[in-house]
């Protein structure tokens, strides 16, 4: 396929900066893009905080991530930042967002197509914005995680770099929990897995839900099972190396699950809860276990010598590596492209 | 002054209904305008809530105030309204906004000239918006309520219909608070001023504090110091019959008052401190006493009697009148008309 190497922006959110220090999985995301479109090439302009790091253009009006520095008024920095890639629109060929919702009102005001990858729908409230705009240009990350009715041009997988996750050292002993503290992510699944078998379990995330950590978490701590601070990607994988299994026992669909694959490519085997995306980034059997409960899930920690790390590492190098993930957008802007030339004529 | 009626839309707030039921200053303002201008020949669209009541057009995404029902996500709504009027903006020769920063960050992206009505400034967070933009049409609601390098055209006070508000019967036996129960409308200052007259007062107003009104209002109710509910415009009406003065001792600048207008048109005096708009609005000694302490004001109940109801209702009819209001921004109007044409030319 030829590329023409068009000049392309690319809106991260401003929650966190770009890429995030430790949690912010869609700033991680388009980090990733960012980068990956520039090694190939392209003329990229990130917008992003100004504390953000890239080999792209940065273009930024918002010093901090909002939820980095409490001084910065989420509501007011969404409208500047968003605003301001919308004002410059003439100035790219496309707009690639991951912002969300927001920038979707923005879009009818540009002559500049949009592109918008839905990395989530945070709450049902915001489904009658993404039906005004569904003719819109989508990207879902998941087959699982579509919404009817919307203008999805393909399905690209998040991709990782992989050299941020080396192959760890066969064998682990403990059970390893990664991820918000909350509800959705079944951090108390875990735990319960944890007690039932009698395996050691770490767990280590940023604490959403505080109530949930008090009340579910918490008082389940002792010598086995602890609680560490959110870890960056060095921590990451100082985990992955001595861990025997990542438990993801999510209670609601997942949307894709960055995780996994960073497990996967470290070499560290799944058990994930066989909802939304975990099916598509899990192959059953081969790179982790899908279960359906706590009891399949112990019982498939009798199977974890089943699995091979280089079968882990090298289903994410396939599906789940930022090359495979640039090149995925690379055929959509393409799409777009295509299909703008189309309109105009 | 001849003038062009060309299509006016008006973007209200979606806080409330407009005109709302009770409280809601700014959509009252909103509600103003458009119906002036309306009865004055022009062609003006209502961008508001659903079940807002007007003679104009009206277009509508939201079909309630995001504090009247609290189904709907305000954050989805604000989106969704505000981008209305842009995606429509060809279809108008001018958007006059009310919708505090919000809108600016879509104007730039239209060629229809923009319109900003400042009701106030909510927060310092939201000035990085306004300085932005400071190049945009602007119109303050008092002289005092402005903010530096802003690009403002005039003032223009707002205007309440005097025939909502007839004059009352001479006399009068209590003490009146009318507005917002919040610390920034000196509540607990009307409320020492009554205990140390030993005068009645009636608290009517909605409770937007709750923590200030159960620890410095509620404790000092009794049979002669009232709270009643909020009240709608008939429901000022019978309060302002048989109120011997309005108490409005601000503990912050007033950006304008709209009490103040009100209660003059009923021709009920007022006694407010004398911070930000208040002395534009009161004529001190004539319609009123502008005073700088709990203790002035006690001295000036005591001057009520040299206070003419007609003057009260006179300067709100010459100054503060929907027709003069509507007159001022017909002016403005004809301002941005001529700076455009001079732009283009």
């Amino acid at each position: 396929m030829t590329i023409d190497h068009k000049r392309v922006a690319v809106l991260s959110p401003i929650a966190w900066r770009t890429p995030p220090r430790q949690y912010g999985a869609w700033e991680t995301v388009a980090s990733n893009i960012t980068e990956g479109l520039v090694s190939r090439g392209w003329d990229v302009t990130l917008f992003a905080t100004k504390d953000s790091i890239t080999r792209a253009r940065l273009h930024a009006v918002v010093d901090r991530g909002y939820e980095e520095d409490t001084a910065i008024d989420a509501k007011v920095a969404e409208y500047l930042h968003i605003s301001e890639v919308f004002e410059h629109a003439a100035e790219f060929d496309l707009i690639h967002s991951h912002y969300d919702f927001l920038a979707l009102s923005y879009t009818r005001l540009v002559k500049t197509p949009v592109l918008t990858t839905i990395h989530g729908f945070s709450s049902p409230g915001i489904m009658p914005v993404y039906q005004k705009y569904r003719d819109g240009y989508f990207v879902s990350i998941s087959n699982s995680d579509r919404a009817p009715g919307l203008n999805y041009l393909a399905t690209v997988y998040n991709g990782i770099d992989l050299l941020l996750y080396p192959l760890k050292i066969p064998g682990g002993d403990y059970l390893l929990f990664l991820g918000r503290i909350h509800p959705d992510k079944g951090v108390h699944l875990a735990i319960e897995v944890a007690r039932r078998s009698g395996l050691p379990l770490l767990i280590a995330g940023i604490i959403q839900d505080q109530r949930y950590f008090r009340e579910q978490v918490e008082p389940h701590l002792d010598q086995t099972i602890r609680y560490i601070a959110p870890v960056d990607v060095a921590g990451k994988n100082e985990l992955f190396a001595s861990a025997r299994v990542l438990l993801h026992l999510n209670t609601i669909p997942e949307r894709f699950g960055l995780v996994l694959a960073e497990a996967g490519a470290a070499g560290v085997p799944v058990i994930a809860m066989d909802l939304g995306s975990c099916r598509e980034v899990i192959q059953d059997g081969e790179t982790g276990f899908l279960v359906d409960n706590v009891g399949e899930a112990i019982l498939a920690l009798r199977r974890l010598p089943e699995i091979n790390p280089d079968a882990c590492r090298g289903r994410v190098q396939q599906l789940f590596s930022v090359e495979t993930m640039v090149e995925g957008y690379e055929r959509v802007y393409q799409t777009v492209f295509a299909l703008e030339a189309t309109r105009q004529s």
